[in-house]
């Protein structure tokens, strides 16, 4: 319990430096890659710091927050207490008001297999006021712990805002160093976007639970300070029929609450919310998403509701990327692109974040939806109506790094890297967004890839023509 | 209630060969076109007799089978009471025995919107002998009705067996016609597989259930003799948000119950059955089907499971086609074919059954699966290991025939022609099999398409290659 891992994986970040660094291009896309000396991660044992219970009878634990309505005046509480019911109380307060508030909240609780899980609390809070601090207290009658959240400024076309994203986390040395870089980056992540995969308890004999209960300890340091917006992965389907555990999803749903009735959409696998000037869409690679389904009918309505005009920012979360040239997972997202992707290029819709993968990896703005069965016509081309696919499954689980990559890279790549990071998405206006990828093994600000990506929308089709002209130009320059 | 449609509609046979018909050979496969005088059928009045619910207080009605377990020594009998739950125990007796068994069932309701359902029964009787001929009994206690069935040959490589293959079935004068062509089919059909669309209640307004019961009703007069098969189509979704009815396949899945268990299934909407000398695995094209999945666990073990040298005939029921050439629905089975084509492919399936399409379609034996996102291979292929695609979704509801079609006919599809109609599948032994098409306007014994399957497991590859060198010398001499 004296040894503390934040300190000693920072130690990591200055060792990063000394790793030779290998790139090269391949096809217009670049393939960076660092030499190793280490393999797959542990996690952390159950006695780490990180994972500390907190002091107190019945205290609160595993808090964590993430939107609570469609605009961004709501937030939803969750916590857990261990000996007992307790309260679901949540007081809260504006940080310059004396007035204090309290919203009643309910718990749960569910079993896995051998596990009984503590008293999962759930309480929303609407009607904030925007861009306002506010503090909360949970754990009422018993041990009280006090938390805070900024809300974001109203919803409208030039808000900027910072986006976190963090994929397939885990709660590796790994995972803890990618935690630390998040919150110790001069960007300033204001809320994160998570896409999929969180403690991997899956990973341990039965499931067990209790590696649920120490990741939600292990990620609040962050979480109960700011939103995280969930995306489900594989690790959260929890399907063991072995076990007799036959309900998907079963420990994720109960632990994480989204605002999926805001939306309208009928399961908390699949929703969307506005903030600041984003529009994101969550969907479920694991839920049934074929024609009339029930995803599929929300999706389809979904995108047409987008106003571009308040929200210019159209972002699409998944845990399966639909472009990855790694070896693991490949070709995994094709069921899923021959659905939705000609969705994604006639909304023209911003970024895609995946995770999943466990790698880095960002694409060109492609598509690939010509096809119809007799054409022949099934390679992505370049489409400036098409988004960015950024797959960002490299949070640092005990899995390990997805090193093995297609070659040579295809042209619908980018940019790739075997390394653990996070990102993060400036959105700074209507028409600018700056996002970048930092590596566990650099500073907390260096970038190790970074795009600007204009706004589909308020991106003018002759600013694309003329940018594509000029490089026709430098074509024939070359040439020549 | 004098009218007997039945009669009225089977006049309609002669009609039909007063219409002409147009034959194309178009890229070596054959579209065949009626020209019909009609246009969309309407659904028979709820006072037709087909309709009719039998007399006496509390009568079992909408009485249906299916098997019951994974060998065809079970089988599960289905019925509703109106008046009040009565009685779910089923007598029955084997032909000729005087032993009269009896077996206790269960019932259950379900609400939807503004409607409740009558008393649903499920009774599964087990432990049959094989190749018997049964009586039972049901109602017992009020009002008793007797039916009949005929329990199938012990499951092995050379046993016969004829299957019946209808779909999207619904309750038109059209459904009544190929019901009675089915029943009155020189063929024979022992058992239907059904590939899904039953009803079409979800076509009236506020989905009205009324419509479950017409159609439970209108098919017993073959369902409560001999089993059908289901598989979920997706007019058994029943997803309605705006009436608060959220739960997909509710009504399917309360009045039709199938045996999942057997097969290790945690869902009805996905099993298996062995029965004769074929192996079945129904898939649901509405559930989740991706990487990880419910039933893609399920599938993966399922495959490695059918013993070809027990059960020759593998065979695949889907809803929703991966290979069809009509303009409807018209590449929507992509999603399905690009996660699981591969399987048959390498299972050498024999044959895959779908509706959804309403027409009738037969592929050539095609993959397509060389696809690798890059190397631009996207065109189905002849391939000896590959199923052959049949679409049977010609029952005859409400919504009316497919009737445009994709221009050139693609070489994948060998025969296709917009009529009404239905299937039989003759297995003789291991390694032949007869398929034909009965289309409502020919008569019974009129097959309006044919092909012999041989067994992909037991016919020899140089079988195989020598009919390929065959046609190749046809090439040949034709080019000389």
């Amino acid at each position: 319990m004296d040894v503390t891992w934040k300190r000693k994986f920072e130690g990591l970040v200055v060792a990063g430096f000394l790793y030779s660094i290998i790139v090269h291009v391949s096809e217009g896309g670049i393939t960076s890659s660092f030499v190793r000396n280490y393999d797959y991660s542990l996690d952390m044992p159950l006695d780490s710091d990180v994972f500390r219970v907190p002091p107190g009878y019945n205290a609160p634990q595993q808090v964590h927050i993430t939107q609570g309505d469609h605009l961004g005046k709501g937030v939803i509480i969750s916590w857990i207490t261990q000996d007992e019911p307790g309260s679901s109380t949540v007081i809260y307060w504006a940080q310059d008001s004396r007035l204090r508030k309290q919203a009643q909240g309910f718990f749960l609780s569910y079993k896995y297999f051998n596990y009984t899980s503590g008293y999962i609390h759930h309480c929303t809070i609407e009607n904030l006021e925007f861009d306002t601090k506010y503090f909360y207290e949970v754990g009422i009658g018993f041990t009280t712990r006090q938390f805070w959240f900024k809300t974001p400024p109203p919803v409208g076309p030039d808000v900027p805002y910072t986006f976190g994203l963090i994929g397939d986390l885990g709660q590796t040395y790994d995972s803890n160093t990618t935690l630390t870089h998040y919150e110790k980056s001069p960007a300033k992540g204001e809320t994160v976007l998570y896409v999929g995969d969180l403690s991997y308890a899956d990973d341990y004999p039965f499931h067990d639970n209790i590696r649920w209960d120490t990741w939600g300890r292990f990620t609040e340091r962050v979480a109960a300070y700011q939103p995280w917006i969930w995306t489900a992965g594989n690790h959260e389907l929890d399907f063991a029929p072995e076990l007799g555990e036959t309900r998907p999803f079963k420990p994720y749903t109960a632990r994480y609450h989204v605002p999926f009735q805001a939306s309208h959409s009928t399961s908390p696998l699949w929703y969307s919310i506005r903030r600041a000037s984003a529009y994101i869409i969550v969907m479920s690679s694991y839920s049934a998403f074929g024609k009339y389904t029930p995803q599929y009918e929300w999706l389809e309505k979904e995108f047409l509701k987008v106003n571009r005009a308040e929200t210019p920012w159209l972002i699409v979360l998944m845990h399966c990327p639909i472009y990855s040239s790694y070896v693991d997972h490949y070709m995994e997202g094709e069921t899923v692109r021959v659905m939705y992707e000609r969705w994604f290029v006639k909304y023209k819709v911003d970024v895609v974040f995946a995770g999943h993968v466990h790698a880095y990896e960002r694409s060109e703005r492609v598509s690939n939806i010509a096809y119809n069965i007799v054409n022949g016509l099934c390679k992505p081309v370049n489409d400036q109506s098409a988004p960015v696919y950024i797959t960002i499954g490299d949070g640092g689980n005990l899995e390990g790094l997805a090193i093995a990559m297609t070659e040579p890279q295809p042209r619908y790549s980018s940019f790739r890297e075997a390394s653990f990071g996070h990102g993060i998405l400036d959105i700074k206006n209507r028409s600018h967004a700056y996002f970048s990828w930092n590596r566990n093994q650099d500073g907390y600000a260096v970038e190790a890839d970074s795009i600007w990506l204009h706004n589909r929308y308020w991106t003018r089709s002759d600013e694309a023509s003329l940018s594509a002209l000029r490089n026709n130009k430098i074509k024939q320059v070359a040439e020549a």
